[in-house]
């Protein structure tokens, strides 16, 4: 085996102008945008509203009926394009094609196809297809690669199902235990869901695979935020997902009633809440920078319009690539709080809830999509990831890079998730090219 | 019939001293404390807690079967009391004592006994029986009054069902149509509720009495607020039960991704409705005075630690005495809510949800209060009533006063709420020498 790249790059041994290497010259592979696009909206028919047109978005909710057509139709292209696609025990779909050197390990590359309820069009589906169509340009141009190429179509993404989110590249990460199976979500065990689709839950560590298992994986995705179409730029290199930390805050006052209660002796647990609100918003402003902190879910007890609140929970969400950012953002946060709890007579308690550790891509395999772009004349810009994707699992296992396309408006998860057909061609092209440089790494 | 008591109170015809008049003098009646806690502690029974005890409170709440047992309990003390008690169309419980002048319009004074779910067992309960215990203590002390006297038991005084409070003494003001009658709670319909209790929904506009039907209304109840509690005074006379305005409030930002969504794009409904809060609390405490502000309920959408809100809906409750004062708050709430939805890009409407009337104490009514107290020794302190009463419907027919006892700690609508028993008696006493002096009137 190879030395993975990562240790190779660190070094230093990269050349200059390796975008000039042989496969970008006669018989140059391109993706076929026409037919990525057609495959975009036959996918998209699984899972679409009753009645509903492309636009009215889609629930492909992971395990669902929807799901399991919209898998059928991805492996039977697969199967078409010679890819000889494999379900993995977590059932994750695989698809081989063989490199000229069959002791390297493989180039991996893919996203997923399953949606949040009431989603979009492109989120997953896109970075999928344009994986299957980059094998197709590389067999219509007779182009071999050095290493192997594997293309994945994660299951489980979104979390939806089983509440953690990338369900199916977790687990071939390593974050699985057989015990993990008998989680029961909507009356449904993950055993069977599992099964559902194709795994094999009794061998379900058998899914996990070692460190240094991929040469390097790539994933293209939606952009989901609105920088990339605010700024007019086709192509985001992805320095990294960022850190995601969620608490879980109580603010416990005393609930009374509204008419009798004296302002001044009340222990609203609501006026507390606010100002801790109030507090996250400033905080995270505070400091120039990406970092986006957010209360979403607040809920008040006893929620009556003539009662004083008595008891408010509600969560903090803060994400950036730097945890040291993050652990200075919550620190100041802290600090507010307990002044705002002094303040109102209140007990305010902030308990973690979840932390996902940041996964930095690979500055060899950036500069990789970087030249790959400049290839294509294509513009770009480098950006943290504010959303997680399987690029953050497969980056514990080996090189990681991610290219962004833009998306309208921003706007994801909903209906109205559009990226515009030739951002897609471009974004599947610079994939393709960026394999190619990977594979001469 | 003679001119009621608001005419000639306020021409100024009251003489000084009338405390001294043959009521207060050989063989005054004094109310029965042992009596009146005896009976506090038999009607707890109904509606407690299974295996709890007198400090576990109670939940009686209208037209339930601990409603109907308790009613029953009242009844017939009132039977065995000699007070022929008749059921009213609504469903309201009249006692009556003859005065010696029959044309005379009658004393009313009573309260209501059906309680919120876990309720106390002081409020409205002490007020009814210690009406009960006036009626005895007179018939004990064979004291002849010129007027009627009638007891009241009001039903269904906490609007926990039907939504609205008042129930009973609101439809006697004439607050009523046939139509109510179909009106459903929790699978029930108001005409079969009000058949329960013994009432007459096909007959249900004959409750309602005319102005002028009562020479003075008088009502005991514990405070709910601390006031009398904290400053150590025994009685409460009641200026007035304050103006009820309720607003609801529709906070529409845009929801999206708590991730892809930077700080400065977004439109968070509950980064508004957070200084909204904040606003209607500084808004309220910003001229002094116990006017009281109250934000209670607040529901996020779509309420995930991963979201950015959409819309934040949220009630604004105001009380005070002076509508005047309430509307000048309101505008100046208004004002700030204009400014947030333009800082925060949201857009935020307000509109009316429920206006209640302030109902004033008549002042000689309050004097008459005074001098039953001073008579008795008690110190006495005029303050609001925060919180609504039957009284507030029966001000609509004619002259109404309000004696209030301390609640400890201020606790009400809790099992926690709690009345000592020298202040009941206290009380109860103030009620029975009230009626005597008003009697004079």
């Amino acid at each position: 085996m190879t030395s993975p790249l990562s240790r190779r790059a660190f070094l230093g041994v990269l050349a200059a102008g390796a975008v000039s290497a042989p496969a970008l010259g006669q018989g140059r592979p391109v993706v076929d945008g026409a037919a990525l696009r057609a495959r975009l909206e036959g996918l998209s028919i699984f899972g679409r509203p009753s009645g509903g047109s492309f636009a009215d978005g889609v629930s492909r909710v992971a395990y669902s009926d929807a799901d399991l057509a919209g898998r059928k139709y991805v492996i039977d292209l697969m199967r078409a394009a010679g890819l000889d696609p494999r379900i993995d025990p977590a059932g994750n779909v695989f698809g081989r094609r063989a490199g000229t050197e069959a002791t390297l390990p493989p180039i991996l590359f893919g996203s997923h196809i399953d949606s949040v309820p009431s989603g979009g069009n492109f989120d997953g589906d896109l970075g999928t297809l344009s994986a299957l169509a980059v094998m197709e340009a590389l067999a219509a141009a007779d182009t071999r690669t050095r290493h192997p190429l594997e293309m994945a179509v994660w299951c489980a993404e979104e979390g939806v199902a089983f509440g953690k989110g990338l369900g199916g590249s977790r687990i071939v990460a390593g974050d699985v235990t057989p015990a993990d199976m008998d989680q029961v979500w909507n009356g449904l065990r993950r055993a069977d869901a599992v099964r559902r689709i194709g795994g094999n839950p009794d061998r379900i560590t058998e899914a996990i695979r070692p460190k240094g298992a991929h040469h390097a994986y790539l994933e293209l995705h939606i952009e989901q935020g609105g920088t990339l179409d605010r700024t007019g730029v086709p192509i985001g290199i992805v320095e990294g997902i960022v850190a995601i930390e969620r608490f879980s805050v109580v603010v416990t006052g005393v609930a009374n009633h509204a008419g009798t209660t004296p302002m001044a002796e009340r222990q609203d647990a609501l006026v507390a809440a606010a100002q801790v609100v109030t507090a996250v918003r400033e905080m995270v402003t505070r400091e120039p920078g990406p970092q986006v902190g957010t209360v979403g879910q607040l809920d008040v007890s006893p929620n009556a319009a003539n009662v004083v609140p008595g008891v408010v929970r509600l969560t903090i969400e803060l994400r950036d690539l730097s945890p040291e950012k993050l652990l200075r953002i919550m620190t100041a946060i802290r600090a507010r709080v307990s002044a705002i709890g002094q303040a109102t007579k209140t007990r305010i308690e902030i308990a973690p809830l979840s932390r996902n550790q940041p996964a930095l891509a690979t500055p060899a395999i950036q500069d990789a999509i970087a030249r790959a772009s400049g290839a294509l004349r294509l513009d770009t810009a480098r950006l943290p990831s504010h959303a997680s994707h399987d690029a953050a699992s497969m980056a514990q296992l080996g090189p990681m890079g991610m290219i962004f396309v833009p998306s309208v408006g921003g706007i994801s998860h909903a209906p109205g998730e559009l990226t515009r057909w030739p951002d897609c061609t471009n974004g599947a092209n610079v994939l393709l090219q960026a394999v190619l440089d990977v594979d001469r790494l």
